[in-house]
């Protein structure tokens, strides 16, 4: 009997199918009450594939219906190749492994490396496996903007004859090659955050009717659902996707839905307009102001990843010229405030090899500073939570009711008279960048850089505080047993952590 | 004949006069066509002061009416000291001296200053002597807060006999006091922009009644209005007062319109809420973000002063600990946003000496930049107007119109479809911080960082292109002689400006 390993793709193929459909036919695997049906994809002239994904041990009986022509079979499912943890999965607003180790999303930006040449995307591999990236946002579709002017080899459809793409004919070449970056990825314990729909678009993929749309998608999803590491990304900026309506994207989603039996995650990302939640949304993919990850998380109760900030590098573009520190600064504030940031680099080159489209080298310091982010999370063993509380002791999850606060204090009573969004701004501004669990506190300061601050841990039970500077990467005992109020000497830089660890007591959670 | 300088103060004395009231009996002055009409106020028991400011040379004709015992005089006012350029007149957007010098308001903050020791005040002095600072935010009444628990040697009222201060009994001491340091102001050429009202009080001062509000008003304007370098801010955060109604402070200015016969600026200053446009407001005295300059501007049509907006310091109140490079990047954003922004710096010391609230000597690095930019503005012979423009090309002054957009373009139908406040934060985002006369443009860059940016100046013409470092307070020449379109290599760092010469042909301005 064949075997594989769990999380790991199964593949059956079959040729001499005269067919025209890119997807067709279908397939039931079951173990025990377990049971998936797939549909077989095209793969190349009158050849059809059927994939699946185990994601439970034991003897899994396949059915295949070829049109009548019914083949069964059977292969065993061993345990887990060490490396691969299954499917990143949302909990609350957390993620974990399906084998429920935890997953810490720290990503990055390499929207087209796979229509790069081979030699390009192999150092774009090497790279990644030395970063610290574990996510990697990138196209089905190639890219078309500044910097991004060459043609890529291969093109996900073959075209018709009047020169059109015909969406029915899907390159077998095209998604061979892109599923070996997804497994290679997959090898390095990386998610592959794939972006099926973007604005950025000389060739005509943006530009499909809603029909071919469905089509393609259909296919994508069929064809790469088996892959663990797979994340759907509806789209990089929906909003600025020339022609499409708003109900259109929903209909994808209700695609990814309908098509893939794993649930892989869903996310739509935005340019201004941020798509509300829907059933087929598992996380916020957000373009926008790391400080408003308090925001969306209370908006839409899920994961929230701040998938695009700025990146850092000096090109002309706003969005392409953040300082190093700034990249990082980002990347704190939305993890100390409950959420998750992707990086990107954009430094100019002549040659316009820039990390973000195309991979290549990382040339920034930014990196290695996330790096240090997330060997700090992962020493602390237990899930941190987002601390709601400001300054005006408000209650932030019920500031639109004025009547639970003291409106005899005159700057409450100001900040109440401002119109809902001002209003909404001071109290985000107001929000420390603190999450924690009943152990451990991380409690970011930003760009504030005080010497000198009054803190407060519980008072009953002994507390080690330490100084994190992000930009040096240092951890320095400040005090190893203190409770109670006590006052805190720092830096008075920009870019200080604050870590507290409790020694024994109280919960640092009230 | 007395003799007195242009915009120096004219004063008469008179003792014996028997009265309760604070302000009282009545003086006019005459000079050909111009008359004046001002009150006499309170100078110690039985002592009543008249005080006029000048404002054009020849013989002035006075006569002061002592309850019918009438007084006549002349004196004769001869020309200006060179350093005294009488009164500061907002005109349009912009700042000019009464004697038609333009003033460039770069202003810093020491609130209770005039409120400290004798030695801490001549300190003071000198530090401002050495600062590039001409206009100072400064309290009448003294500050409580942390760093600010000391006690002030003079108060501006005696006190009754239950303890109560009585507004109808000035302490002259203090005004005395107050005046010598106007006074002293003056005569470095720096502005007094006296706080009449402020919410940081544990004697009692902000609880008057407002008929005690009106008393004391009424006094102060009467007292200090023939001090050619008064300005008059109605409050420090008005809003933040405790148990001051909104209309009480349309009574305030008011009064000030109607007992300040000269129009000294006026204007008031906001926590969280900006007070609406008034007649008695010459300028904006805001509180907010730099940036927002240009929505001050559009929304107020008069010069906007960014008089807080955070202070370089290390103390532990968001307020008070940004960077120095913060600090100069505020100021350039505001000048080059249209506007102007004010200083203060809040380094923490055990002996709670703190520039912003007491003065003293100033350790912070944003002071020398400051005194760059100033240096940098007065060389530049035409004031400099905001170039509103963006990005998208629409028009930045009927952008709630989006019939002049093109609505094909999916990013700016993305953008209209915004709630307006967040569509007009992100068109206020893709703003340039840009300043333009016919032959002068200047552009900060701010924390953008490119090293390479496509530039356009006039096809007609010569224009010369200097790259400025706000923070090594650098101008390098990059191009001596360029017209048209032009690709620039610059630092790719943060804190850069550029600043673009007319030699020759057409204008820097549309």
């Amino acid at each position: 009997m064949d075997k594989i390993r769990l999380y790991e793709v199964f593949e059956k193929g079959f040729t001499d199918l005269k067919s025209m459909e890119p997807v067709k036919f279908e397939a039931t695997f079951t173990n025990g009450t377990d049971k998936y049906t797939v549909n077989l994809f095209a793969d190349g002239a009158n050849r059809y594939l059927v994939r699946f994904l185990p994601q439970k041990t034991g003897q899994w009986d396949y059915s295949i219906d070829l049109d009548g022509n019914v083949v069964k079979g059977s292969f065993l499912c061993e345990g887990r190749d060490s490396n691969n943890h299954g499917l990143v999965k949302a909990i609350g607003d957390r993620f974990q492994y399906e084998d429920g180790t935890r997953y810490l999303p720290f990503g990055t930006t390499c929207y087209a490396w796979t229509h790069q040449t081979e030699e390009l995307q192999q150092q774009t591999i090497d790279t990644l496996k030395a970063s610290p990236y574990n996510k990697i946002r990138m196209c089905v579709f190639p890219k078309s903007m500044p910097y991004n002017e060459n043609e890529p080899e291969l093109f996900p459809f073959h075209k018709k004859e009047d020169g059109a793409w015909d969406v029915n004919q899907p390159n077998a070449d095209f998604w061979h090659h892109l599923e070996n970056r997804i497994s290679q990825l997959g090898q390095l314990g990386i998610e592959a955050d794939l972006i099926l729909f973007h604005p950025y678009d000389r060739w005509g993929f943006s530009k499909f009717t809603h029909e071919e749309d469905l089509i393609y998608l259909k296919y994508c999803i069929t064809r790469l659902s088996a892959f663990h590491n797979i994340w759907w990304s509806l789209a990089n900026e929906f909003d600025f996707v020339p022609g499409k309506l708003f109900e259109e994207w929903d209909d994808f989603g209700n695609m990814v839905l309908a098509v893939d039996p794993y649930r892989h995650l869903t996310s739509i990302h935005n340019g201004f307009v941020v798509y509300p939640k829907k059933p087929w949304m598992t996380h916020c993919s957000i373009q926008g102001d790391a400080q408003k990850t308090i925001t969306w998380k209370n908006k839409y109760d899920m994961p929230v990843l701040i998938d695009e900030c700025g990146y850092e590098g000096d090109i002309e573009y706003s969005w392409g010229n953040l300082s190093a520190f700034e990249m990082v600064n980002r990347v704190w504030t939305a993890v100390t405030r409950g959420g998750y940031c992707t990086h990107g680099e954009t430094y100019h080159r002549d040659d316009e090899v820039l990390w973000w489209a195309k991979g290549g080298l990382l040339y920034g310091e930014s990196s290695e500073r996330i790096a240090f982010l997330r060997k700090l999370l992962e020493s602390i063993p237990e899930n941190l939570q987002l601390v709601q509380k400001h300054l005006f002791n408000i209650n932030p999850n019920d500031h639109k009711d004025s009547s639970n606060i003291n409106t005899d204090n005159p700057i409450i009573k100001s900040l109440f008279s401002l119109p809902e969004h001002e209003r909404d701004a001071h109290l985000l501004n107001f929000m420390p960048n603190m999450i924690s669990s009943a152990s451990y506190r991380l409690h970011y300061l930003g760009r504030q850089r005080p010497s000198i601050m009054d803190y407060t841990v519980p008072e009953n039970g002994k507390y080690q505080i330490e100084v994190i500077d992000v930009w040096e990467m240092s951890r320095t005992l400040l005090h190893d047993e203190v409770a109670g109020n006590i006052k805190l000497r720092l830096p008075g830089k920009e870019g200080i952590a604050i870590l507290v660890t409790r020694l024994e007591g109280d919960s640092l959670v009230d």
